[in-house]
């Protein structure tokens, strides 16, 4: 296959909507990979991601803009919020750091070896840790400094960076900083970044420690996008590890690290590969 | 609401499948709350379950056997396979038990609860054990004696049990005794055994002895349909827990029975809610 | 074998402790099943648990009380804080309930089963819906009415009854009324509740629905002793299951029970095979 | 701290094991860190693992050869199997990898990062894929060739390596060639694989098109030690990760590394812990 596109389409739910789409995706010949929907009865809310083959052997290609062309009045007509992509053109991302380095190590990796689909365009870090790493994988590397009279200069320079390099997701591996609300509003539903507890326990600075302090029996890892509201944005994903009354708080950094890593890496691919729909607070995954 | 229907479908795979039946649903005025496909891409094969309203405050009644009528010549074009089935109609149920009866007790339990829409008609065992359970809950209870020589005489007599009671699901709550391949072809795909190991590993008698011999870090159980080839049919559901060194035998016998309860009652509600297709030696789960 | 006997201990830290206690044991004739210990580095303690046989074939009889004797100028010495019990004195135990009754037919199962090595004495509710799951399992039921008016004299009748029951363990599961400090501190360590979310996430009422808006990817159940301030005493054990945008509050309900179930079974059998130590507002589970 | 000592031994078991091992720790003035004792009351074995301070602020310095003097006579009276070592001593490690490099980037990360106390020494490979890597974390690269006709020589070429580099543990990290029962007898319980599945389910080459073939609803992954019998060793560690009739063998892949790399670092950590003990085809894991 050369190639695919997605169409991701969130409305108010009526009747007919898949009819519709399907109907509409059938009469272009598109060849469907994957469908899903999704109603939210509580809130009227309908959800749908398709998937279809671009080009392969036995589609010469599909016209992509003459489908655009043909959507957008059924679109507005309906109501819908779309977002239509094809996976010829590759997300542009850029990687935000401090010194700890797991995740980004991770996150590197998993793109040398072929499992995001993306360009790692830039990372930004407030420290010089990062920097070998970024000249292994080959990824432009800037060092932005932060200090306590200097965060808007910095994330102005951030956001200057981010722009030339036409940057479409930013990923917070593991960063340090709090972005202001201003920075934020620039990129909805396009920053990601993974905290260190399961949300909603343990907002806030050092989880490991307030974590340990509470004695609970499993320690957690959520990504999620980032909003004005402090570790308070749409859950992308969690996932928990045992622990016991022998593990000290260090123990607790050590196994979370794991944790960080996987959440986020699965965040990540999701994104890339359109699998989520942001409403409200929250997040649908299509699977 | 006062009922839903529910349609399983597979066939070959071909372009238009989704649109066709969706429209053919929105046509006759039907109020779809769930629909999910999948595609096995290497067999070339479509699966689709749909769920929509059959009346409520806003239905006044989908006329079922009206769109019975019209589907099924389009199911004969496109090579479907397909069931139709009403949430009005409970599926009526025989548990088959021997002397382990928590499985039976967290199944009655689950079913009185109302988490189990069916009808639970019929308990039998070659024990007397579950009489008291049987009693409570109010199910008949029927002692079939199985011995060497027997088993011939003791499935006949189950036989007969089961289609004086009009049963569709046989569940084997860790009954004990292996069932004649002329017993298992009387309901394909609709006996569910439970089995008290991660399948495929340690088939056969004893499996737990067979784990702590091999030193595993994990055990499991798996829910999955009879068919003729022992501890050999489609997978339901399967699950694991954590266990260490210190645990014997007797350790893993009744960590295990946790792990029994949760895989089988969940393949129990999964089939009555219409959400597996067999395929081959494999299901397909819509969630 | 015929019983055996469990010492816990827990003092400041010094060296030599293992040495003088397994010492004493050495000399008494103890057979030692198991023995664990813990230190907590931070606050400076040491933890202990020994488990050694009171009669087998090859041990005549180990004299309990003679060990008590000798072992208690010692403990005085290391300023241990300590419990010596026998395995052939089985625990009294009183289950509270609503009207919720998975968790407690789950414990009536298990107990029937031989699964926990105690006497339940007593059932107390609010409601009667669980007299008849009592009657068949053969514990005595008491129905202590409570409105808004009369939780002091419902709190008062149902201590009554605890005393004249010698009830040593007291089981909330799934009881819906909040116990009042006073109740509170007569059973200290001595009075286990389940609550429905992944603790100190989402603390207080309707945990489901309150972990169904933040839109969280997992939930989760908690077992823990009750102390003065609501949803805060040590945890015991907790345990989490994934759930998705499909999952109406409803579902996360029904998930849930299966987690209450399995982490209120485990909280009971592991403080009856005394298993659990507290300390500040925490626990060490002794495997 | 300065550094610690770590005592593994394992011996039929028989009365006052502790008593006279925790006495004369004791009496040698060592600060006991953490101490665990295991029996296998099947087998009548007794194992323990105790670690005690070095040196620190307090302790002047253990003398750790006079230990072992003192030690000694004790071990052959009760016919023990020990290892006594320090952490000061960090063991050398040489990591074996074919073309698929996730584990071995991994494991490279967690040493750089400090999670793993010791040397890599060496990195074997019969492909040139992990040169770079190897050059990043400044870890000698020893091209190996192995063909169908040369794969005596190879191992010669390789035995030669390790003993040039005085390798005292093995870690096969995805490395895809089978070793001779001569090359493993030379390094007994030194020798970590990670094999792609739950093992004992789906031994032999390519467990995950197996899983797939069979439907399975978990898949997962296995660290052992390497024995003269494919897949047969001591497992050390284990986890699954649930997957669905959506994945096909890629998805199964792309989610079994990261199985593969947690159950692997697991392992090595582990064992340069010394948490774990072999006997017979089993480990007990000391956490």
């Amino acid at each position: 296959m050369s190639g695919s596109a997605v169409l991701l389409i969130d409305c108010p739910d009526q009747r007919g909507l898949v009819a519709r789409v399907s109907s509409l995706l059938y009469e272009r010949g598109a060849n469907i990979l994957h469908a899903d929907q999704h109603r939210d009865q509580e809130l009227g809310l309908f959800f749908m991601r398709v998937e279809w083959e671009l080009a392969s052997e036995e589609v010469s290609g599909f016209d992509l803009n003459a489908f655009r062309a043909v959507f957008a009045p059924l679109a507005v007509e309906l109501r819908m919020r779309w977002m239509l992509t094809s996976s010829t053109q590759r997300p542009r991302v850029a990687l935000f750091c401090s010194r700890y380095l797991h995740c980004l190590a991770d996150l590197l990796h998993r793109w040398r070896s072929g499992e995001l689909l993306c360009d790692f365009c830039l990372i930004v870090s407030n420290h010089r840790d990062a920097e070998p790493l970024a000249g292994f994988y080959g990824v432009p590397f800037e060092y932005v400094e932060t200090t306590a009279g200097t965060r808007d200069a910095a994330e102005e320079r951030a956001l200057t960076l981010l722009e030339e390099k036409r940057i479409e997701l930013v990923v917070l591996a593991r960063y340090m900083q709090i972005l202001s609300p201003a920075f934020v509003s620039r990129y909805p539903a396009a920053i990601i970044n993974v905290h260190h507890s399961f949300l909603p326990a343990f907002v806030g600075a050092r989880p490991y420690h307030a974590a340990h302090g509470r004695g609970v029996k499993l320690i957690g890892a959520t990504s999620h996008y980032v909003t004005e509201v402090l570790d308070d944005g749409p859950i992308i994903e969690q996932d928990v590890a045992r622990i016991s009354h022998r593990d000290q708080v260090d123990d607790l950094v050590a196994r979370g690290r794991d944790l960080e890593r996987i959440v986020l890496a699965r965040a990540v691919r999701w994104h890339l590969e359109r699998r989520i729909l942001c409403y409200g607070n929250k997040t649908v995954i299509f699977d």
